[in-house]
């Protein structure tokens, strides 16, 4: 067994404290990969304090890793020792369903092993996210990671932007396409960037004037308070595509109206009834879609890690130190954080 | 000015009576079709009693339309005197938006001129439909008619009928494919009709134990109960495209776990809010879509038509004279037909 520090919750009520475990050895599929950024997804927050009422303790969060190879088992093709590799939201699934045998390992039809708070695939043995200094994972589940991108602004794109980019791509938007964002957060400011780059037209919507300038900053050609009735109506029948990050219920009839013919509001966020019920009238008097998108499959996640490289293309990040995580929950709560806080795992030792 | 005789409704309190009025005379590019049989659907009893708060007065309902040409314009190119000719929802738009140069007029971005409780696009000559003697439409908004087909049996193709086939054709259904309809009315039952014609293996849903035989009989493969709450968990995942005729609001989350991975739920029916709504984390865990979907194209009820000829498909229906249509009407209301009334216009003048 491999040892391994990290930072851990022990219950849904206690905050995150120094933790110390072990990896399985390294097998002959696996790579075994010292951390050295890890993101802050609000999903960690969620977990970690049980607040899907599914977690498991103790619980080391994190889905958005960058590290360096380290060891690799003897029948490992894609890494050798000193290579960047990622590890996103999952480490294994049933590689056999039609969604694996797809790509799609997000939609396994079996079990998909999620980075932390499951199992393996023997449905017992619990994993263990990012927050830790090192990390075993079957090589399939991990991604090349160019020296080009600047590390700690990559590690948010195994989750956040692999989000994004999955429905951009599978909704194919290209030049000459109207694409909203929703939302302005992690989510929302990499959808932004990376529709730019696939050679959208971007418009923003979001509920405070202030970030007005923080989107146009980021690329974005437009801004739509969406709480301003006659900006929204004027914008009526515009949009190809809707990627809606809002992560609670909301009201999905104020943005149905703005897709054009075809077009379609995919949800990435929002796991909940959403709230008014949608109005079939808005739907089939222009064959409009409402769909939902999770993560991206693995082969995805390599190519939006190339698509990248090539085009620049980072989250904004604030690099904090391991042990001001729970501060950092606090702010993600107070959403006081442009636009992801990425770990620094150099400094899992100090205090 | 050419007379015809009709049975329209003056208010939204009185039982439709015989009525006499004027067509325009025939243009240049219009047919003019002495009406052999119309159907009625659903949406003519909401607009005669002004159920959807749009209705103008008088209003001759029918947008089901069979009939023979009698007279055809200088420029006609697709008719000559004597063809049968159906005619449908619609009887113009504007010809010239991006949505009509794609054949999909029934998604005009101007305005569609629909057969009654509608305008010409001078948006003020009222239009009047099909429970009439004759009538005058322009050839763009005409459909050729086989005489292999039933005619009566074929009248609501022009509502039913496309609005089935559209969605169908629009999501790909062929061989191998599971689809479900959900509802077993005038829309449901020629939905199951076109899907098997066209491949698919066929489940209706219905909250009518009594239906299950009339389903396979019509040739569905299998009948779930919607109040069976172990049978529609074990169809979790099962379908690749369903198609929900129930024209009120409902319940969306008890269909799309039914889905497969990227499979899509399309409402014809319901025009309202859809409560309660839809469970986002439903559609992100399979990429799964709640659409909609409006009547069909002109170009494609073209092509319904033909297929139905070749695939020996007409509507389930009963035939009526026209002097019996408000009994038809409460029938209606109690779902008691199997499951079109089609009025034979040779009856206009009996009593």
């Amino acid at each position: 067994m491999i040892p391994a520090s990290a930072y851990a919750a022990q219950s849904a009520t206690s905050p995150l404290a120094p933790f110390e475990f072990t990896r399985r050895d390294v097998q002959p599929h696996d790579v075994q990969i010292d951390v050295l950024f890890c993101g802050v997804c609000h999903s960690d927050l969620h977990q970690a304090r049980n607040e899907w009422h599914n977690s498991r303790y103790p619980m080391v969060p994190g889905h958005e890793i960058i590290g360096r190879v380290v060891a690799v088992g003897a029948h490992v093709k894609k890494f050798k020792v000193g290579d960047l590799a990622g590890v996103g939201c999952m480490v294994d699934s049933c590689q056999t369903c039609p969604s694996c045998a797809e790509g799609l390992e997000q939609y396994c039809e079996n079990q998909v092993s999620y980075t932390y708070n499951s199992t393996e695939q023997n449905s017992t043995t619990p994993t263990q996210g990012g927050y830790s200094s090192t990390m075993v994972v079957r090589e399939e589940f991990v991604v090349k990671v160019s020296d080009a991108l600047d590390l700690a602004s990559a590690a948010p794109l195994l989750c956040a932007g692999i989000t994004m980019y999955s429905p951009l791509r599978h909704w194919q938007v290209g030049p000459g396409q109207e694409v909203g964002i929703v939302g302005l957060g992690g989510l929302g400011h990499i959808g932004v960037k990376l529709a730019k780059a696939m050679g959208a037209r971007v418009t923003v919507f979001t509920t405070s004037a202030s970030k007005a300038a923080d989107a146009q900053a980021l690329g974005a050609d437009a801004v739509i308070l969406s709480t301003d009735p006659a900006a929204m109506k004027a914008a009526s029948g515009t949009f190809h595509l809707l990627v809606d990050t809002v992560p609670r219920t909301h009201d999905l009839n104020a943005y149905t109206p703005l897709l054009r013919r075809d077009g379609a509001l995919v949800l990435v966020g929002a796991l909940e009834p959403l709230e008014p019920g949608v109005h079939g009238g808005i739907l089939i008097g222009g064959r409009r879609t409402v769909a939902g998108s999770s993560i991206g499959g693995i082969a995805e996640t390599q190519e939006m890690f190339d698509f990248c490289a090539q085009h620049g293309i980072g989250c904004d990040v604030e690099v904090i130190p391991m042990h001001t995580i729970n501060e950092a929950y606090e702010r993600l709560l107070k959403n006081d954080v442009k636009y992801r806080f990425v770990i620094d795992m150099a400094t899992l030792g100090a205090a």
